[in-house]
Protein backbone atom coordinates (compact mmCIF):
# COMPACT_ATOMS: atom_id res chain seq x y z
CA UNK A 1 0.00 0.00 0.00
CA UNK A 2 1.71 3.34 -0.99
CA UNK A 3 2.16 5.59 2.25
CA UNK A 4 0.25 8.12 0.18
CA UNK A 5 -2.80 6.13 -0.25
CA UNK A 6 -2.53 5.89 3.91
CA UNK A 7 -2.08 9.55 4.21
CA UNK A 8 -5.15 10.01 1.96
CA UNK A 9 -7.23 7.68 4.24
CA UNK A 10 -6.15 9.19 7.15
CA UNK A 11 -6.26 13.21 6.57
CA UNK A 12 -8.89 13.36 3.60
CA UNK A 13 -11.72 11.07 4.93
CA UNK A 14 -13.59 12.76 7.44
CA UNK A 15 -16.35 11.61 10.09
CA UNK A 16 -19.49 13.03 10.58
CA UNK A 17 -21.46 11.74 13.50
CA UNK A 18 -24.70 11.23 13.32
CA UNK A 19 -24.95 11.41 9.75
CA UNK A 20 -27.68 9.95 8.00
CA UNK A 21 -29.23 9.26 11.47
CA UNK A 22 -28.58 8.97 15.29
CA UNK A 23 -25.55 6.72 15.73
CA UNK A 24 -24.09 6.63 12.71
CA UNK A 25 -20.73 7.90 12.04
CA UNK A 26 -20.48 8.71 8.15
CA UNK A 27 -17.35 8.02 6.38
CA UNK A 28 -16.90 11.41 4.34
CA UNK A 29 -14.63 10.88 1.16
CA UNK A 30 -15.34 14.61 -1.06
CA UNK A 31 -11.77 15.71 0.64
CA UNK A 32 -9.76 13.07 -0.70
CA UNK A 33 -11.94 13.14 -4.09
CA UNK A 34 -11.23 17.11 -4.27
CA UNK A 35 -7.67 15.81 -3.96
CA UNK A 36 -6.64 15.27 -7.63
CA UNK A 37 -2.86 13.36 -5.92
CA UNK A 38 -4.96 11.08 -3.74
CA UNK A 39 -8.00 10.54 -5.79
CA UNK A 40 -4.95 8.74 -8.27
CA UNK A 41 -3.42 7.11 -6.10
CA UNK A 42 -6.21 5.34 -4.25
CA UNK A 43 -8.01 4.33 -7.65
CA UNK A 44 -4.43 2.54 -9.11
CA UNK A 45 -4.38 1.30 -5.59
CA UNK A 46 -7.90 -0.50 -5.71
CA UNK A 47 -7.42 -1.06 -9.94
CA UNK A 48 -4.81 -3.37 -8.69
CA UNK A 49 -7.59 -5.77 -7.36
CA UNK A 50 -8.15 -6.58 -11.47
CA UNK A 51 -4.24 -7.49 -12.40
CA UNK A 52 -2.70 -10.82 -11.85
CA UNK A 53 0.55 -11.08 -9.83
CA UNK A 54 2.72 -10.60 -13.10
CA UNK A 55 0.46 -7.37 -12.93
CA UNK A 56 -1.64 -8.48 -16.49
CA UNK A 57 -5.59 -7.22 -16.15
CA UNK A 58 -7.76 -10.27 -15.11
CA UNK A 59 -11.43 -8.55 -15.73
CA UNK A 60 -13.72 -7.49 -18.09
CA UNK A 61 -15.98 -5.64 -16.28
CA UNK A 62 -15.72 -3.40 -13.16
CA UNK A 63 -18.82 -2.71 -11.29
CA UNK A 64 -19.85 0.18 -9.90
CA UNK A 65 -22.86 0.41 -7.06
CA UNK A 66 -25.22 3.75 -7.16
CA UNK A 67 -23.90 6.82 -6.39
CA UNK A 68 -20.49 7.04 -4.80
CA UNK A 69 -19.61 3.24 -6.16
CA UNK A 70 -19.89 5.46 -9.58
CA UNK A 71 -17.16 8.10 -8.87
CA UNK A 72 -14.21 5.26 -7.83
CA UNK A 73 -15.30 2.65 -10.27
CA UNK A 74 -15.49 4.32 -13.26
CA UNK A 75 -11.78 5.12 -13.02
CA UNK A 76 -10.85 2.14 -11.99
CA UNK A 77 -12.42 0.45 -15.16
CA UNK A 78 -10.65 3.03 -17.54
CA UNK A 79 -6.85 2.25 -15.59
CA UNK A 80 -7.97 -1.26 -16.34
CA UNK A 81 -8.83 -1.28 -19.90
CA UNK A 82 -12.19 -2.74 -18.84
CA UNK A 83 -15.77 -1.50 -19.71
CA UNK A 84 -17.57 0.01 -16.62
CA UNK A 85 -21.50 -1.47 -16.03
CA UNK A 86 -23.34 0.60 -13.40
CA UNK A 87 -25.93 -0.79 -10.58
CA UNK A 88 -28.36 1.34 -9.80
CA UNK A 89 -31.42 1.92 -7.46
CA UNK A 90 -34.94 0.41 -8.33
CA UNK A 91 -36.31 2.23 -11.33
CA UNK A 92 -33.22 3.84 -12.68
CA UNK A 93 -32.18 1.40 -15.51
CA UNK A 94 -34.14 1.81 -18.69
CA UNK A 95 -34.34 -1.43 -20.18
CA UNK A 96 -35.03 -4.95 -18.97
CA UNK A 97 -32.78 -5.55 -15.75
CA UNK A 98 -32.62 -8.37 -12.81
CA UNK A 99 -33.27 -6.71 -9.44
CA UNK A 100 -32.73 -7.95 -6.03
CA UNK A 101 -33.60 -6.32 -2.85
CA UNK A 102 -31.49 -6.62 0.56
CA UNK A 103 -31.32 -5.17 4.15
CA UNK A 104 -28.26 -2.21 4.10
CA UNK A 105 -26.96 -0.47 7.58
CA UNK A 106 -29.58 2.25 7.73
CA UNK A 107 -32.52 0.93 6.23
CA UNK A 108 -34.04 -1.48 3.03
CA UNK A 109 -32.78 -1.26 -0.89
CA UNK A 110 -33.23 -3.06 -4.23
CA UNK A 111 -30.56 -2.87 -6.77
CA UNK A 112 -30.89 -3.65 -10.72
CA UNK A 113 -28.43 -4.53 -13.10
CA UNK A 114 -29.19 -4.19 -17.02
CA UNK A 115 -29.53 -8.19 -18.37
CA UNK A 116 -27.09 -7.36 -20.89
CA UNK A 117 -24.90 -5.59 -18.37
CA UNK A 118 -22.47 -8.32 -18.14
CA UNK A 119 -22.02 -11.85 -20.62
CA UNK A 120 -21.93 -15.22 -19.48
CA UNK A 121 -18.39 -16.07 -18.35
CA UNK A 122 -17.31 -12.20 -18.03
CA UNK A 123 -14.82 -12.03 -15.12
CA UNK A 124 -15.96 -9.16 -13.04
CA UNK A 125 -14.45 -6.88 -9.88
CA UNK A 126 -17.11 -4.64 -8.13
CA UNK A 127 -15.82 -1.35 -6.70
CA UNK A 128 -17.41 0.47 -3.75
CA UNK A 129 -16.48 3.15 -1.56
CA UNK A 130 -17.04 1.63 2.24
CA UNK A 131 -17.95 -2.23 3.02
CA UNK A 132 -20.23 -2.09 5.85
CA UNK A 133 -22.85 -4.68 6.22
CA UNK A 134 -21.78 -6.04 2.91
CA UNK A 135 -25.30 -6.35 2.11
CA UNK A 136 -24.91 -3.96 -1.05
CA UNK A 137 -21.60 -6.37 -2.37
CA UNK A 138 -23.51 -9.13 -2.11
CA UNK A 139 -26.71 -8.25 -3.88
CA UNK A 140 -24.52 -6.86 -6.69
CA UNK A 141 -22.53 -10.37 -6.65
CA UNK A 142 -25.93 -11.83 -7.16
CA UNK A 143 -27.08 -9.63 -10.19
CA UNK A 144 -23.99 -10.20 -11.76
CA UNK A 145 -24.19 -14.16 -11.23
CA UNK A 146 -28.05 -13.29 -12.54
CA UNK A 147 -26.50 -12.42 -15.49
CA UNK A 148 -24.20 -15.19 -16.03
CA UNK A 149 -20.96 -13.49 -15.11
CA UNK A 150 -18.03 -14.20 -12.60
CA UNK A 151 -17.53 -12.06 -9.42
CA UNK A 152 -13.48 -12.54 -9.12
CA UNK A 153 -13.43 -9.48 -6.19
CA UNK A 154 -14.57 -6.53 -4.47
CA UNK A 155 -12.14 -4.03 -4.06
CA UNK A 156 -13.26 -0.99 -1.39
CA UNK A 157 -11.61 2.30 -0.09
CA UNK A 158 -13.03 1.38 3.94
CA UNK A 159 -13.56 -1.32 5.94
CA UNK A 160 -15.91 -0.84 8.65
CA UNK A 161 -13.98 -3.51 11.11
CA UNK A 162 -17.20 -3.14 13.13
CA UNK A 163 -19.90 -4.53 11.23
CA UNK A 164 -20.04 -8.34 9.63
CA UNK A 165 -19.15 -7.19 5.86
CA UNK A 166 -16.66 -9.67 5.74
CA UNK A 167 -18.36 -12.67 6.66
CA UNK A 168 -21.55 -11.53 4.56
CA UNK A 169 -19.73 -11.72 1.65
CA UNK A 170 -18.14 -14.91 2.19
CA UNK A 171 -15.16 -16.15 0.34
CA UNK A 172 -15.44 -13.26 -2.16
CA UNK A 173 -12.31 -11.90 -2.11
CA UNK A 174 -11.93 -8.72 -0.69
CA UNK A 175 -9.37 -5.99 -1.04
CA UNK A 176 -10.07 -2.70 1.20
CA UNK A 177 -7.42 0.23 1.36
CA UNK A 178 -8.10 0.77 5.13
CA UNK A 179 -9.74 -0.34 8.11
CA UNK A 180 -11.64 1.22 10.91
CA UNK B 1 -13.64 15.44 -32.60
CA UNK B 2 -12.26 12.26 -33.25
CA UNK B 3 -13.97 9.45 -35.24
CA UNK B 4 -14.13 7.09 -32.37
CA UNK B 5 -16.30 9.64 -30.66
CA UNK B 6 -18.76 9.96 -33.03
CA UNK B 7 -19.21 6.30 -34.39
CA UNK B 8 -19.47 5.79 -30.15
CA UNK B 9 -22.49 8.15 -29.50
CA UNK B 10 -24.31 6.45 -33.03
CA UNK B 11 -23.72 2.92 -32.11
CA UNK B 12 -23.55 2.88 -28.25
CA UNK B 13 -26.48 5.02 -26.94
CA UNK B 14 -29.29 3.65 -27.20
CA UNK B 15 -32.98 5.35 -27.52
CA UNK B 16 -35.35 3.69 -25.20
CA UNK B 17 -38.93 5.50 -25.53
CA UNK B 18 -41.06 6.22 -22.92
CA UNK B 19 -38.52 6.12 -19.86
CA UNK B 20 -39.09 7.21 -17.36
CA UNK B 21 -42.66 8.19 -18.55
CA UNK B 22 -44.73 8.52 -21.78
CA UNK B 23 -43.50 10.00 -24.57
CA UNK B 24 -39.67 11.08 -23.16
CA UNK B 25 -37.36 9.50 -25.14
CA UNK B 26 -34.66 8.15 -22.94
CA UNK B 27 -30.51 8.34 -23.94
CA UNK B 28 -29.21 4.94 -22.55
CA UNK B 29 -25.11 5.54 -22.33
CA UNK B 30 -24.46 1.93 -20.38
CA UNK B 31 -23.92 0.59 -23.69
CA UNK B 32 -21.29 3.26 -24.56
CA UNK B 33 -19.58 2.84 -20.62
CA UNK B 34 -19.21 -0.92 -21.41
CA UNK B 35 -17.18 -0.24 -24.23
CA UNK B 36 -13.85 0.73 -22.64
CA UNK B 37 -12.01 2.61 -25.83
CA UNK B 38 -15.49 4.36 -26.41
CA UNK B 39 -15.75 5.40 -22.91
CA UNK B 40 -11.88 6.90 -22.86
CA UNK B 41 -12.49 8.07 -26.17
CA UNK B 42 -15.27 10.21 -24.37
CA UNK B 43 -13.38 11.33 -21.89
CA UNK B 44 -10.98 12.52 -23.64
CA UNK B 45 -13.24 14.77 -25.79
CA UNK B 46 -14.97 16.13 -22.18
CA UNK B 47 -11.70 16.85 -21.28
CA UNK B 48 -10.76 19.27 -23.51
CA UNK B 49 -13.17 21.44 -22.23
CA UNK B 50 -10.70 22.15 -19.58
CA UNK B 51 -8.10 23.36 -21.64
CA UNK B 52 -6.90 26.90 -23.60
CA UNK B 53 -5.81 26.49 -26.97
CA UNK B 54 -2.60 25.04 -26.16
CA UNK B 55 -3.63 22.46 -24.14
CA UNK B 56 -2.71 23.92 -20.22
CA UNK B 57 -5.18 22.33 -18.37
CA UNK B 58 -7.59 25.95 -16.66
CA UNK B 59 -9.47 24.13 -14.78
CA UNK B 60 -9.07 23.48 -10.67
CA UNK B 61 -12.19 21.41 -10.32
CA UNK B 62 -14.23 19.24 -11.79
CA UNK B 63 -17.99 19.17 -10.73
CA UNK B 64 -20.20 16.35 -11.78
CA UNK B 65 -23.82 16.19 -10.81
CA UNK B 66 -25.82 13.21 -9.08
CA UNK B 67 -25.57 10.01 -10.36
CA UNK B 68 -24.63 9.26 -14.10
CA UNK B 69 -22.61 12.31 -13.98
CA UNK B 70 -20.37 11.14 -11.82
CA UNK B 71 -19.77 8.48 -14.12
CA UNK B 72 -17.97 10.73 -16.68
CA UNK B 73 -16.75 13.72 -14.33
CA UNK B 74 -14.86 12.04 -12.47
CA UNK B 75 -12.59 10.11 -14.81
CA UNK B 76 -12.29 14.00 -16.40
CA UNK B 77 -10.91 15.39 -13.25
CA UNK B 78 -8.41 12.65 -13.09
CA UNK B 79 -7.54 13.01 -16.97
CA UNK B 80 -6.85 17.00 -16.22
CA UNK B 81 -5.13 16.86 -12.68
CA UNK B 82 -8.00 18.63 -11.22
CA UNK B 83 -10.08 18.24 -7.78
CA UNK B 84 -13.60 16.06 -8.18
CA UNK B 85 -16.75 17.74 -6.46
CA UNK B 86 -20.07 15.77 -6.38
CA UNK B 87 -23.48 17.78 -6.62
CA UNK B 88 -25.76 16.02 -5.39
CA UNK B 89 -29.48 15.09 -4.83
CA UNK B 90 -31.10 16.88 -1.08
CA UNK B 91 -29.99 15.31 1.57
CA UNK B 92 -26.89 12.96 0.44
CA UNK B 93 -24.20 15.27 1.50
CA UNK B 94 -23.31 14.72 4.92
CA UNK B 95 -21.69 18.51 5.98
CA UNK B 96 -23.02 21.59 5.31
CA UNK B 97 -24.04 22.22 1.93
CA UNK B 98 -25.45 25.25 -0.23
CA UNK B 99 -28.88 23.77 -2.00
CA UNK B 100 -30.98 25.22 -5.27
CA UNK B 101 -34.32 23.83 -6.01
CA UNK B 102 -35.42 24.31 -9.92
CA UNK B 103 -37.44 22.54 -12.45
CA UNK B 104 -36.13 19.38 -14.74
CA UNK B 105 -37.17 17.90 -18.24
CA UNK B 106 -39.81 15.70 -16.12
CA UNK B 107 -40.50 16.50 -12.18
CA UNK B 108 -38.91 18.97 -9.75
CA UNK B 109 -35.35 18.28 -8.10
CA UNK B 110 -32.73 20.24 -5.16
CA UNK B 111 -29.25 19.63 -5.53
CA UNK B 112 -26.61 20.25 -2.35
CA UNK B 113 -23.01 21.42 -2.82
CA UNK B 114 -20.49 21.40 0.09
CA UNK B 115 -19.83 24.88 1.08
CA UNK B 116 -16.10 23.87 0.82
CA UNK B 117 -16.59 21.74 -2.38
CA UNK B 118 -15.10 24.90 -4.42
CA UNK B 119 -12.88 27.36 -3.02
CA UNK B 120 -13.37 31.12 -3.34
CA UNK B 121 -11.68 31.73 -7.04
CA UNK B 122 -11.46 28.21 -8.06
CA UNK B 123 -11.97 27.32 -11.72
CA UNK B 124 -14.69 25.10 -12.29
CA UNK B 125 -16.10 22.59 -15.23
CA UNK B 126 -19.02 20.90 -15.12
CA UNK B 127 -19.81 17.72 -16.73
CA UNK B 128 -22.36 15.87 -17.54
CA UNK B 129 -24.08 13.28 -19.70
CA UNK B 130 -26.85 15.11 -21.16
CA UNK B 131 -28.10 18.49 -21.70
CA UNK B 132 -31.75 18.40 -21.47
CA UNK B 133 -33.78 22.09 -20.01
CA UNK B 134 -30.72 22.99 -18.53
CA UNK B 135 -32.12 23.15 -15.24
CA UNK B 136 -29.28 20.91 -13.81
CA UNK B 137 -26.64 22.76 -15.57
CA UNK B 138 -27.56 26.32 -14.26
CA UNK B 139 -28.63 25.26 -10.43
CA UNK B 140 -25.15 23.51 -10.38
CA UNK B 141 -23.74 26.73 -12.12
CA UNK B 142 -25.01 28.94 -9.18
CA UNK B 143 -24.31 26.33 -6.34
CA UNK B 144 -20.77 27.02 -7.37
CA UNK B 145 -21.09 30.60 -7.12
CA UNK B 146 -22.19 30.12 -4.00
CA UNK B 147 -19.04 28.49 -2.74
CA UNK B 148 -17.07 31.62 -4.35
CA UNK B 149 -15.90 29.46 -7.52
CA UNK B 150 -15.95 30.47 -11.04
CA UNK B 151 -17.79 27.95 -14.16
CA UNK B 152 -15.53 28.51 -17.23
CA UNK B 153 -17.88 26.05 -18.98
CA UNK B 154 -19.86 22.61 -19.17
CA UNK B 155 -19.20 19.52 -21.00
CA UNK B 156 -21.93 16.75 -21.87
CA UNK B 157 -21.98 13.61 -23.58
CA UNK B 158 -25.44 14.68 -25.68
CA UNK B 159 -27.63 18.10 -26.54
CA UNK B 160 -31.57 17.76 -26.56
CA UNK B 161 -31.57 20.44 -29.38
CA UNK B 162 -35.60 19.75 -29.15
CA UNK B 163 -34.85 21.29 -25.62
CA UNK B 164 -34.12 24.81 -24.71
CA UNK B 165 -30.75 23.38 -22.59
CA UNK B 166 -28.48 26.11 -24.65
CA UNK B 167 -30.83 28.70 -24.08
CA UNK B 168 -31.26 27.93 -20.06
CA UNK B 169 -27.46 28.34 -19.59
CA UNK B 170 -27.26 31.56 -21.31
CA UNK B 171 -23.39 33.07 -21.76
CA UNK B 172 -21.65 29.79 -20.32
CA UNK B 173 -19.36 28.01 -23.09
CA UNK B 174 -21.10 24.91 -23.69
CA UNK B 175 -19.27 21.71 -25.51
CA UNK B 176 -21.50 19.00 -26.09
CA UNK B 177 -20.14 15.84 -28.53
CA UNK B 178 -23.06 14.79 -29.54
CA UNK B 179 -26.66 16.48 -30.78
CA UNK B 180 -30.32 14.86 -30.96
Amino acid sequence: MPEQVRRALTDLVHDVPDYPEPGVVFKDITPLLADHDSFTAVVDALAASGRDADGAVVVDKVVGMEARGFILAAPVALALGAGFVPVRKAGKLPRETHAVSYSLEYGQATLEIHRDGVAPGERVLLVDDVLATGGTVAATRELVESCGGDVLGVAVLLELTFLPGRATIGDLPLRSLGQV
